[in-house]
């Protein structure tokens, strides 16, 4: 595709690097907003660079933050002895909509994958050790809220073996109201709340 | 939806407002920029602003252009003779890639269309008067390059009755190889392409 314009053109390449988003579609979002009031691109390109060069990540648990530490975390009427443990902070958000879980969260920033070359290292599996051990630590209950696909059982498996450090504390995982197989992400919302409250204790 | 950073949130608004992209979608592409290398964010947000300000239109055709006057008008190989007249700066980009057509453009800027509000003086009508007017014009045809829905044919039909004017110039249509009530810009480029060469001459 050739563009009569350069200026066009970067937008366009630059649009069809997210993921998603062809050349057609990166044209059409391009030529609308060439259409739209300046201020229409000036908001998106600058809520953009924002986000992405003032965001920070809660020192405590991991998941996107505006602060030191994330408003969940800070909220002291959350339940701070039950900690839920997810691989993105799409399914915070995700179990935050349900409004079923008082808990906190630990966001791992990803799942083994020995494919992808993500080890436990690559993963926030440190933290969350470091965040149980020691005398204040209050966690009594850790919840495995990790897809049930191949790497979500793997990282899920490997944590559970981990947590036997921890003879004392609770370990479940969330209800399988969601297929096996499927993400988290896409459960609606009554079935990742219902699967939440409804959560397995977990052998081990 | 509620998010754990007035950050994203404000990112997720603007990117949802785009169109054809919902919060869930806006929110896969903001995570995914928080994935991504700070660079990936700040060319997008640079991109998308270099072209909304500093976009032109050519002068002459009002194609989008970088200079005063676009490639096309500039290029003094192409056949300044054959005007093809089309309503979107999409359909100059998707005839330019069929590589059939080797005239000029004028982009109407739309199509007339009651229902939204839109009338000739809307569109870009009188300067391609202007440009056929005069002693030094050199237009010999012009061509109805309009998407056969019932707005582009109104359009059509509106143009031929003012084009009577120019009694020495010929008006023809792309040829019906488009099936009718179908947009022009979602054509395979094989039968855009014919329809440009095998264009019909139009009854006046
Ligand atoms: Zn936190
Ligand atoms: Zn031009």
């Amino acid at each position: 595709m050739e563009f009569p314009s350069k200026l066009i053109e970067n937008a366009v390449a630059e649009l069809s690097k997210l993921p998603g988003i062809g050349r057609k579609t990166a044209l059409r979002l391009a030529l609308h907003l060439l259409k739209a009031e300046t201020e229409t691109t000036s908001s998106l390109a600058e809520a953009l660079a924002k986000m992405r060069f003032d965001i920070r990540y809660c020192n405590t648990c991991f998941n996107i933050s505006d602060t030191e530490q994330c408003s969940i975390c800070a909220n002291p009427l959350r339940d701070h002895s039950t900690v839920c443990v997810v691989s993105d902070i799409r399914d915070v958000i995700a179990i935050e909509n349900t409004g079923q879980y008082q808990g906190v969260y630990h966001v791992l920033g990803g799942v083994i994958s020995p494919i992808e070359g993500i080890g436990p290292s690559d993963l926030h599996i440190e933290p969350l050790m470091n965040r149980m051990q020691g005398e204040e630590s209050e966690v009594k209950e850790v919840i495995l809220a990790i897809s049930p696909t191949m790497e979500g059982d793997t990282t899920a498996f490997y944590l559970t073996r981990r947590l036997r450090e921890f003879p004392e504390v609770h370990i479940s995982s969330i209800a399988r109201g969601i297929p096996v197989g499927g993400e988290l992400e896409y459960a609606d919302e009554i079935t990742l709340g219902r699967s939440i409250v409804e959560r397995q204790r977990q052998a081990r």
